[in-house]
């Protein structure tokens, strides 16, 4: 069926800049983006301490209760993950069902979602934001064995959030340099403020729905391009570029044909996402070959643009080295995106207690600008 | 575990009126929501005269194409809508594993999000809006029939939406009356402007991602009782209150002490609803003798408030005849909110088409209101 869609090619940008751009939504104690000086805050704790030194649970504990766990605490939490690792036989079943080229995004989106039908309901509780937090490696892992031909296997209680996703996806006890950058990269990604699908999850959590409704919500918009959903884009250009030599002719060439460069750019830092920083050295750790040619990129397009676009900065964003580093720890492209919900689970369940903590509804307007007083014409009498 | 949520307790609702109360978040020309005139319009018609002469198919036309169809055009989207009454044997299969006293609004979420995942990719198109809205109905009659111990129906392709889904509930052809009553309670609730739930479904299709999972996350938000999951609440009020005579006493001493009414005020109508005085007359004719009782309850709501309240008016809102028309065509409580869902569907649809068609990512900012500058203190000196 060939269509129109009315009133959208005139449909000017909403008012300002459009896309709710330096709205303010929500008040937050939980992160603080500062995109002109390049930092960002979890609870006070700049990233970058937090990156080198902490594990996962450690970030969730603190986004979640507002203080850094001591060590009692952090046995804790860690013994209520291990008692969390299980998936529902129903949950299973339905994981089972699915096809193995499903996109593992919609596989989480729909794992959550039957989860959340039979495990979950009334107000969001803080059992239930570790009780998700928990399952979402399961989740997936699970899927991806299952389109390897290979069986689920059950969660190691000995090891932590980073190295039994590790574990799950591979069967084998990961080295300890992998778990360490898988760790890191959990640790930076787990909040950043009001990007759209935490945004998201908030809104679904202020009508007084549940803890999967406002999960699965967050996912569907985690899951697009626009979002989380294209950082395996960069290792796609990655591939394209190919070789050192390579790099300056096909940067020169895509800047001054317009084209757009994969994991630059970002709408509220106007400087270094101090993610990208954090995982660029992470990845120099995990693979110092393979980062030569990220490197060059990065080097280059920053170049090139002042040389070519004078005035255009463009930084590397959280994307450009999450590939790298991804694959270095040995996840394949297509659970870049999921993983990275694997760690803002974390944010998102600290969202969603803030929003039910002091609630309103988030309902804003929208300014009409179709047609008015259209005279109506019964059906037998329409051209 | 007993925990305190920081930072929530002493969380000011965000500047202004808080929830984007007034923020205009988007351009639309889609629906106008009148709040102070108390005028609902789609496309340019006023809803009084839809809901009185028009089909659901119109409707959904009108707000997806931006005309209402001429016979010729209205034969075609019948075509269209029969064409894809089929649920895939996998999202059948996942119905059936759901437990019978799931939620059905969990339910619907979850075989959305399953069917997005076996059958949906790629950018929203008209399709695919079409096929989501014919299959609504068939996903909740489904479950609807197995939580009974019944086998799931075929559509009968001579009946209209409304109609088929009457049928698929209870396998008998529906009287003209309830179809007619339903049908304009599925024009009546078809959109509304920038309600929570399309609100998340711009947000989501805002990040490229793709509509099933735009749908998902509307069916999150809908499911609240702030927004769309409360309508049996008003039932349950007006079984609690009993009889006409009962009415009067009962809610003095509920005004008296502040407690809700259910089904009066709503933060965009400063005036009576209009599709609460449409769903009025529907009831009336569905159901003269039930209705007698919601009339009194509204009469004498709106003269105690008055006389006790002064300067506190307020007005039936859509879900105070909702619950009355919905129980006098045979539905359940808990199928209330799903069968909103299965008329909005149109509406979201339309704002997702219309979003992509004119896109910008979403995605606000927040203040942060929590300490800075905090001193990292290392796991093992942590007090």
């Amino acid at each position: 069926m060939s269509m129109t869609i009315p009133g959208t090619g005139n449909v000017s940008p909403a008012p300002n800049k459009g896309g709710l751009e330096g709205v303010v939504a929500a008040r937050t104690a939980i992160s603080k983006v500062d995109g002109l000086a390049g930092r960002l805050i979890y609870r006070g704790y700049n990233i970058h301490e937090l990156a080198r030194t902490t594990t996962f649970e450690e970030v969730a504990h603190l986004l979640w209760f507002g203080h850094l766990p001591n060590k009692k605490e952090l046995a804790d939490l860690h013994a209520r993950f291990v008692a969390e690792r299980t998936i529902p036989e129903a949950v299973m079943q339905t994981i089972r069902r699915l096809p193995a080229q499903s996109e593992p995004m919609d596989v989480l989106r729909s794992a959550v979602s039957f989860w959340g039908a039979t495990s979950i309901s009334g107000q969001p509780t803080i059992d239930q934001a570790i009780a998700a937090t928990a399952r979402f490696p399961l989740f997936l892992a699970a899927f991806h064995r299952l389109r390897n031909g290979q069986e689920p296997l059950e969660s190691l209680p000995e090891l932590g959030h980073a190295a039994n996703y590790l574990y799950l996806l591979t069967g084998q006890v990961p080295k300890e340099g992998h778990v360490r950058g898988l760790n890191s990269y959990l640790v930076l990604l787990a909040d950043h403020g009001m990007n759209a699908s935490t945004f998201t999850a908030r809104i679904v959590a202020s009508t007084e729905s549940d803890i999967a409704s406002a999960l699965v919500a967050a996912l569907g918009a985690l899951k697009g391009p626009l979002h989380g959903g294209a950082p395996s884009k960069v290792q796609d250009m990655l591939r394209e570029i190919g070789s050192i030599e390579n790099a300056e002719p096909w940067l020169r060439h895509a800047i001054t044909h317009g084209e757009r460069i994969m994991g630059f750019g970002h709408r509220v830092y106007k400087t270094t996402d101090p993610r990208a920083e954090e995982l660029r050295e992470m990845a120099r750790i995990a693979d110092p070959e393979g980062i030569a040619l990220p490197l060059r990129v990065e080097e280059l397009t920053v170049a090139l643009l002042d040389e070519l676009k004078p005035g255009r900065r463009l930084y590397t964003n959280v994307e450009f080295y999450s590939a790298a580093l991804m694959a270095s720890v040995g996840l394949t492209g297509d659970l870049f995106t999921p993983t990275f919900a694997v760690s803002r689970c974390a944010g998102y369940t600290a969202h969603i207690l803030e929003q039910v903590g002091n609630n309103r509804l988030i309902r804003p307007e929208a300014e009409y600008i179709g047609p008015m007083d259209l005279q109506f014409v019964p059906l037998d009498q329409r051209p």
